[in-house]
């Protein structure tokens, strides 16, 4: 989930000035106009990993904004007038009026999170606890309350980095409560991410903001604030459509972005590989706890990268009885006049089973979403829908690996020129592919947010590097093997 | 919550021989053109008490509409080729293509539903997959699924004289298990609240269907199919509005016209019994367990039914540093910049404290609906609004008791003339009262889908007839001892 935030995003001092007053330009734009025709309130929730620079930010969205009209509300442990009311109380009371901003650190998701890291609430409890809490947050947007939720991420490295220079400067209490945060790194992560995947609605967004570098961070609130208020103020409505998760403001680089096209393997290493890991997944496939669970696959990838060959290798250990390949192309009418899902639900594998796909439902934000088959609404709240389906299939015991195949756009012109030329090949090759060529970009962007919004740590996307066909298979096979080794 | 239902709802047969052929014209009306232009499936859920005459109701609506376009799914204990697949599987499967519609017994509420009566799933795990189904019945919506669901209701003594009628005809093992159910009938309705209160969106609502009288329960089902998908076909849209749970269609008496306002009680024994409730509240409040909850008290009726009057017998036996009355007027400024719920929340009491509403919160689904100053969509979401706020009141201890003060429209207008009779109560009678006075049947309407869908089994309704004030002011103090002493 925290893929694109995980890289470094960093921000040159010179690009900053020269965007600094864009940004204070673009807040007073927005804020303004809200202070005075009071047509919402807006809540800034700050909320996501210590050491980030919470404090930092927001001190900067203080300069840059009307001070005026903006409120910071921090609430800790509740005080003794608010411990003799229900939880809720305390934020109720605050809530600004229309035409004011409040910033609200500590919000109503600290206590159910410290509740889940500490072991005191089991995992009903928590999700029970976010579903009240999308409710509390859909009335407040029916009630014109603008929410933004931020999330401030750090790698676990970084924000390490990040705690030891603090404790050196002020040895306070404090920080050793930020220490102790530290230790719970993973699970804070875990939480965060389904937090964020559950709570993430069009009428109360999450944004992930990237924050090993400061200047980048401040422009991603600041960017991401102005944006917000100015939709909010154009069209009045609170959006109905599911929000996933984005990687707040400004451009930054993806995941995918940063695949490593260089990696190489000889034939000799490959061979000895290949027959390694096929013996190893035929074993797996063999056990007798196979029965008890199932196996997705998911094939996806820039065209010519690579999907084909990677699934024959796969395939090639398995008994054909307990696998079935799903080549996915357009939708039959059966499928058309039908939930868009449908058509994967039906291919859902039995116990036992491998079900494999090239190409798959994430056709939805990736090929749909760039050429305009499916409307804007519809592919953004695919992200939800396709987690959602893929967490039934995890709580039924399957094991979901999914691949992304990347090449260079070098690369994928050699080989559609070599399809051509090649006579058996020639059937592989279409104008339709031509044609997606010319749109790299947007199928990269499409791509970026594909990985961010739905690798999570029940169905995590593996970014394969296929530069070099060789090492792609490779990759491929060992985490499948490495996944069901794990599970069976 | 099933005030309205639990009442017979009869309908005569020649009533219902006059209404036949025009559901019948309503029902193809919204099916045909559904059939031809095909924009969308749907999706009937049958749920409810066993006994009440589910098959009965979907046979008749069998020959009402064109069956041809109609299939009927009936789940039980699942497959084996179910079995082997994640639970959602078979309802996905099945799913009718648009323009067809399916009729689902056992739908996905019932395993949860079982899950929950039998005690193998504690309450948060009941709330997290209501929480689930919430987000895959918005998924369908979204994906042109109509979904109405319906849950047939009896009251439990009919219920139990049915299955024992039952039982004569045919002795078998299907009858057992009505039986089992009927030992659960608290439990199932408890759930079934819980179900119905947290799971009724705009996108798929519930209808609860008085099942008593099968005439009147088949054409109920009938006229609420009818009705939805024509409001489907007409804009398309799914609602974006939470949508409280609905007696399914045709008038229907409601919990409010039954109270039976002859109800008497002489002076001298009003006096000693009204001596004897202050003195137990008064022993009641200086318990110490006291200080572990807190009391709201909410007062509506009719205008003039004497709330202030019942108010302060009330607060006589109580300590005056422990209550506070609220009036609730127009919102101030301040107030009417924030969400509705925020000027009640500010007057939530502390812990061992009384908060005594003269009318309250619940003016938004009575005057604002009435007079038009709320719009639809917000009055209309206001009851789920309100259900939730109450259960966080509960949820952290709180006590509430909800009173409905009724009067005739004959005593109302006796009063109001005593009122502008005697000096010091003219200010008592306003041109308001006078004005309001003449929407009397949009109030009784009002008032009753008030206590149809905000009676929760934490906050319920007490209906009191207020026709003589002495037996409404002891039915409110009785109310009340009865409450605190079962939690003190």
């Amino acid at each position: 989930m925290f893929e694109s935030a995980r890289l470094p995003q960093k921000m040159t001092k010179k690009a900053f000035k020269k965007l600094e007053p864009k940004l204070r330009e673009a807040l007073l734009a927005a804020q303004l106009p809200v202070i005075e025709k009071q047509p919402f309130s807006t809540l800034i929730l700050v909320d996501g990993l210590d050491g980030a620079g919470k404090g930092e930010a927001v001190a900067r969205l203080y300069g840059w904004m009307d001070a005026r009209h903006l409120v910071c509300n921090a609430y800790g442990e509740p005080t003794d007038e608010a411990r003799m009311r229900p939880p809720l109380w305390r934020y109720w009371r605050d809530l600004p009026a229309k035409g004011e901003t409040a910033i609200v650190f500590g919000s109503w998701y600290q206590s159910v999170l410290r509740d889940w890291i500490y072991k005191r609430i089991d995992e009903d409890a928590f999700e029970k606890a976010l579903a009240r809490i999308r409710r509390f947050e859909e009335m407040l947007a029916h009630e014109d309350v603008l929410v933004l939720k931020f999330w401030f991420f750090l790698p676990k490295d970084v924000q390490k980095e990040r705690l030891k220079k603090i404790e050196k400067k002020n040895a306070a209490r404090h920080v050793l409560a930020d220490w102790a945060a530290l230790k719970h790194h993973k699970k804070a992560s875990e939480a965060g991410e389904k937090i964020i995947l559950e709570t993430s609605k069009g009428n109360a967004p999450w944004f992930v903001i990237p924050s090993q570098d400061a200047e980048y961070r401040d422009s991603a609130v600041a960017q991401t604030v102005a944006r917000s208020m100015s939709l909010k103020l154009e069209d009045g409505q609170e959006k109905t459509v599911a929000a996933p998760p984005v990687v707040g403001g400004l451009q930054r680089e993806t995941a995918v972005d940063t695949i490593d096209l260089t990696a190489t393997l000889e034939r000799e290493e490959y061979t000895s590989l290949r027959e390694k890991y096929q013996e190893i997944l035929s074993e797996l496939s063999d056990r007798k706890s196979m029965s008890k669970t199932g196996v997705v696959l998911v094939f996806q990838g820039n065209d010519a990268a690579g999907k084909g060959g990677a699934i024959r290798r796969v395939i090639r250990p398995l008994d054909p009885r307990i696998y079935k390949v799903h080549p996915i192309s357009a939708p039959t009418d059966e499928e058309k006049a039908r939930p868009y899902l449908w058509r994967f639900w039906r291919r859902v594998p039995r116990k036992g089973h491998f079900a494999i796909f090239d190409r798959s439902w994430y056709e939805r934000v990736l090929v749909e979403r760039v050429e305009g088959y499916a409307g804007h609404d519809d592919w953004l709240r695919a992200y939800n829908e396709i987690n959602e389906f893929e967490q039934e299939l995890s709580d039924f015991g399957f094991i979901i690996c999914k691949f992304w195949l990347a090449i260079s756009e070098e690369e994928q012109l050699r080989r559609f020129k070599a399809r051509e030329d090649t006579a058996y090949k020639q059937h592989k090759i279409t104008d339709e592919d031509w044609r997606n060529r010319l749109k790299w970009d947007q199928y990269a962007i499409a791509a970026g947010d594909m990985v961010d919004r739905t690798s999570t740590h029940y169905a995590p996307w593996t970014l394969v590097s296929s530069e070099n066909k060789k090492h792609a298979r490779i990759q491929v096979l060992k985490t499948i093997c490495k996944r069901l080794e794990e599970r069976l």
